[in-house]
């Protein structure tokens, strides 16, 4: 049911004002507003709404990261009409790492509306993340496929994100560690963990190992996107032995 | 560019048939043929288009595996409006699950589209599967999410999946094996193989070991998934022993 301008002002003066930021926000006006409560109320705050079952964002969350995948997805195929699938998968798992999602809520400012009992960590943990794919999924409810995608092009793609920036970093992090290990006289090693068939196709586990200590594990159906992904959670530790 | 009936009398006999069979099997015209025939071209048989890069349905694929994972979240979600995340993420792996997806596309006799130099084999391998992957991608590139969506919807869960069969199933993998233990007087654990931090979330690896023997190894971010993906895989296996 739309809310046009005429209910918008028969509404309460916290729900006037709720319209008034997702508006700001989406840039354009939401018809369903408890689709939109629903996604931003964390699991810790949530009300049972039947035994065991709680009116937590997380469905919604499931709903919007399967709809934000389509959409990226669609996107990098017609941006890069000559490359492969490998590294259109790459490419996409970077833009919708829990990681770059959690940063991008925080930018758009989602923590102003999400309901948790622990908003103090919110930062350090991926309730933000969350929060931005289940508002995906309400928008996907209440509004359908093809707003949904201009709103992900247009507020966060282009608003927000430098895809060619992040396809760079994407195919550093093998040699970065690398670079460092060189500097720093120590020795380095790609283990595989584990090899598991999934159907066609197999899932590898990598350890990266720095002077007999693992430092990061990555895990991937390609050997060479498992080892990248093990050597950003290695410079990751690094980073942060070198900060602490 | 729509092919309406004055341009499809100007096709090739050839044309002329493949589109008249796309029309049977998805219950409308298609307006960009170019894009149903790289669904079918398997890569041992594409041509190449630029120096190392092959027009093949590996692109096509890697789309329509994401826009169908959109359509079976939409779908599972409004299905089931009281069940939790876990199982709607566990129910949809189980409906677009390669085993599923090859099954599907022998039902819809999609063998007869596919150019690959590998015919007999393709029941074997996951070329079926991939190839309906691609022709959901071409139908979402040809006629937008709505319509892909209903054809997802009516003609391949509706017609060829029972939802709630594949359910029960895959509940019962784990069960089904500790029967099979019980009756042979086996020991059968399961055991922990890696456990991976990837941001927020846990990346189980869990083998099932029958009498000190791993017969199955299964991978999720839920301890109780990666179980039953194990035990899945046992069963596989034991079975094929069975009958080998």
């Amino acid at each position: 049911m739309p809310i046009n301008y005429l209910k918008r002002n028969l509404l309460s003066g916290d729900d006037k004002k709720f319209v008034a930021s997702l508006k700001n926000l989406l840039g354009f006006y939401p018809d369903n507003l408890n689709l939109y409560k629903l996604a931003f109320f964390h699991k810790s705050v949530a009300p049972e709404v039947k035994a065991g079952i709680k009116a937590s964002n997380e469905r919604l969350e499931f709903l919007g990261d399967a709809i934000l995948d389509a959409i990226v997805a669609d996107y990098l195929f017609k941006k890069y009409p000559f490359e492969d699938e490998g590294f259109l998968t790459e490419l996409r798992s970077k833009i919708v790492s829990r990681k770059n999602l959690n940063h991008l809520a925080q930018k758009m400012g989602l923590d102003k509306f999400i309901k948790s009992d622990n908003r103090g960590n919110m930062r350090s943990n991926s309730i933000m993340g969350d929060a931005l794919e289940a508002m995906i999924g309400a928008i996907y409810l209440d509004k359908g496929f093809v707003k949904t995608k201009n709103f992900v092009l247009v507020q966060l793609i282009n608003n927000h994100i430098d895809v060619d920036e992040l396809q760079e970093q994407e195919l550093n992090f093998k040699s970065r560690l690398i670079e460092w290990i060189q500097k720093e006289r120590k020795t380095l090693c790609f283990e595989v963990v584990a090899e598991t068939d999934m159907g066609a196709r197999k899932l590898f586990v990598i350890n990266a190992v720095v002077n007999d200590e693992v430092l990061g594990t990555g895990q991937d159906f390609s050997k060479k996107r498992a080892e990248q992904s093990a050597a950003e959670k290695a410079l990751e530790k690094i980073e942060q032995t070198n900060n602490g």
